[in-house]
């Protein structure tokens, strides 16, 4: 009967108006009304993703848009670079081999990002590569590349810049046309602070242009016929309404807000996140930690499955713990989306408890402390 | 500022209870109260769907469930049988051809429902295909087809029947198991009371036998992931949470009426739509109707754009114009989901005073008697 919290990284806490919206009588979507959200949502879409090329919206999770960039960029054969440092990464590999793409993995060391030259050795290497697939925030990990550097090598390139942002798009800085990202993938139920199943992509000219050469099969996720559609405000099959409908709102309430403050009200929780776990002793797993979610390794002697299970059963806070090889060694607290500044010491608190009561030691009220210093700064 | 009535077939009006389901705070997909609520929705799913089979459920539009039976049955240069007397049943062999299917297109006057032994006879004459793609409920025609006698004929062959039901399911009978439909697709827009945004697919033990040999590229929708999950009482992907709590409410919806009734107040409604429009002489355009949706022809003399709009615009009920070549020349009232008995005399009474103020000769109130008549008979 407690009251319930959400710091998982997707789906993420949304915001009473949000929800609100989710509930308003059905609207047809072949209609003026319908055709007045819709451009109103892609332009909020632009302004978040910082681009002026279209950003096509699907009924589907962040999966269903990622597997669109692959059936829309390429074709059978195609060579790809697929940038993996985690579990999203690895399934920019998946996604080819299901496709009969040639996807040469590139391995990161889990917990590090991905070195821009290394890339660039590669597209050296072998010019074939038709497409460099990377995430932005790699939530398995918590890890954020330099999408900025990267940008810069593969533009030189005929390469396709192909971004993951599902989980990043608005915690974390991405400058779409600025860093020359081709295609920017994202998802409703993260910082965009909706429920799951809307999915985003934005293609740049560039990738127009592979796109005209692909062959390999589309239909439901075909872009063309998306982008056709959208440029008469509407899509080629019957949208999420509701979704599109509580979109507006989000992207309204970040409007408001502004994007910069946003991202800096993010990167201000994460930081203080970070500092109240190092503060009673937990290490970070993230050498280049993202906004949107804070990594902690679970400490010697606490087995980290409990403790997710925990903070759950006493406190009513729901975290996320580690996913493959990072299972039961990590858990995972989202700093992104509707979270605002008096949720970090809220978590931290609980955190500090949840382990005093595994036995763990803790001085309680350090990682509180270490948090509100960062929070009591003055916001810029 | 008038009330609006939404009588398109799909998305339909979404019951309060299911709406207020939509904006209950979200929960995390992996949890325990998920498992719980995911479960129970597929039993309810196996309920209406008339089957013991499993059903899998994917955040995205019926069209994306439609592509996944394609993707996951057949290999590239498979031939498959695809009957398309309307927009939807063109879907299938547009679909197939997307993938490299060999499609033969079975072409059936628009308005009838096609002539089982036409498919036999294809059946016997090529006994390569692998599929026989049909539509349960053509939106388009408003057409129905006979299933059962269909099922028969394909349960005697090698081929898998596959059936677009994602406007019939839930609105007339669709006897998944007695009737041997080896694959079915819903969405959860039309009778199943809810905003779109999910589409599920009923898959049979024979279309599994199919799906083992299937070498189409697929990842988002492989049916082979989604049932491994589903046995686990979960999605690989992130589902579309909100919209599965909310189907959860109309499947009880649903269970609390029990299907026989729902689907005999929707062919009473239907029913009582067709006399009232032919009682003030308005000719039905399919001559195999189907319950949740009926079709008229627009009168000579009236453009019918203009009467789709000025029901909109003069009583704020939406109904639906034709497609393709049957744009202008009818128009579509949904019958099913949600509406109720009061419903039909309701449009009829604004098709009626429309008519009227467009200068088509109409005895007013005559439909409406004609719909009272149907509709005041003892419930059975």
């Amino acid at each position: 009967m407690g009251k319930k919290y959400l710091f998982t990284p997707g789906p993420t806490e949304v915001p009473p108006s949000v929800l609100a919206a989710c509930a308003e009588p059905i609207i047809h979507h072949r209609t003026l009304e319908f055709e007045q959200i819709f451009a109103e949502v892609n332009e909020g879409l632009q302004y978040v993703f910082e681009t002026s090329n279209p950003v096509l919206t699907f009924a589907a999770s962040g999966t269903g848009a990622m597997e669109s960039a692959v059936a829309n960029l390429l074709s059978a054969g195609d060579e790809a670079l697929c940038v993996q440092g985690g579990k999203f990464g690895e399934r920019w590999t998946e996604l080819c081999n299901a496709y009969g793409v040639k996807a040469t993995p590139l391995d990161v060391e889990w917990g590090k990002a991905v070195e821009p030259s290394l890339i660039e050795k590669q597209l050296k290497d072998n010019p074939a590569l038709k497409a460099v697939f990377v995430t932005l925030s790699e939530t398995s990990t918590g890890v954020r590349s330099d999408l900025e550097a990267i940008g810069k090598i593969v533009a030189k390139t005929p390469a396709a810049l192909v971004v993951d942002a599902v989980s990043g798009l608005g915690a974390t800085r991405c400058r779409t046309d600025a860093w020359h990202l081709d295609v920017v993938v994202a998802g409703s139920q993260k910082a965009l602070m909706l429920p799951p199943g809307l999915a985003m992509v934005s293609v740049s000219d560039k990738a127009w242009a592979l796109v005209e050469k692909s062959t390999l099969p589309k239909y439901y996720f075909d872009w063309k016929k998306a982008k056709s559609n959208l440029d008469k405000k509407t899509t080629p099959f019957t949208p999420a309404v509701s979704l599109i409908v509580a979109l507006r709102e989000s992207l309204r309430l970040i409007r408001e807000e502004t994007l910069d403050a946003a991202l800096a009200r993010q990167a201000r929780m994460a930081e203080a996140c970070r500092a109240g776990l190092e503060a009673i002793g937990i290490e970070l797993y993230s050498q280049s930690p993202v906004e949107g979610v804070t990594v902690g390794k679970v400490p010697e002697g606490i087995k980290g499955g409990d403790f997710v299970k925990r903070l759950w059963s006493d406190f009513g806070i729901k975290v996320a713990g580690g996913q493959a090889q990072l299972k039961g060694k990590i858990f995972r607290i989202a700093t992104m989306g509707s979270l605002d500044c008096l949720d970090i010491p809220l978590v931290i608190s609980a955190v500090e408890m949840t382990l005093h009561r595994m036995g763990y030691p803790v001085e309680l009220g350090k990682g509180v402390a270490a948090a509100e210093k960062v929070l009591a700064q003055p916001v810029q």
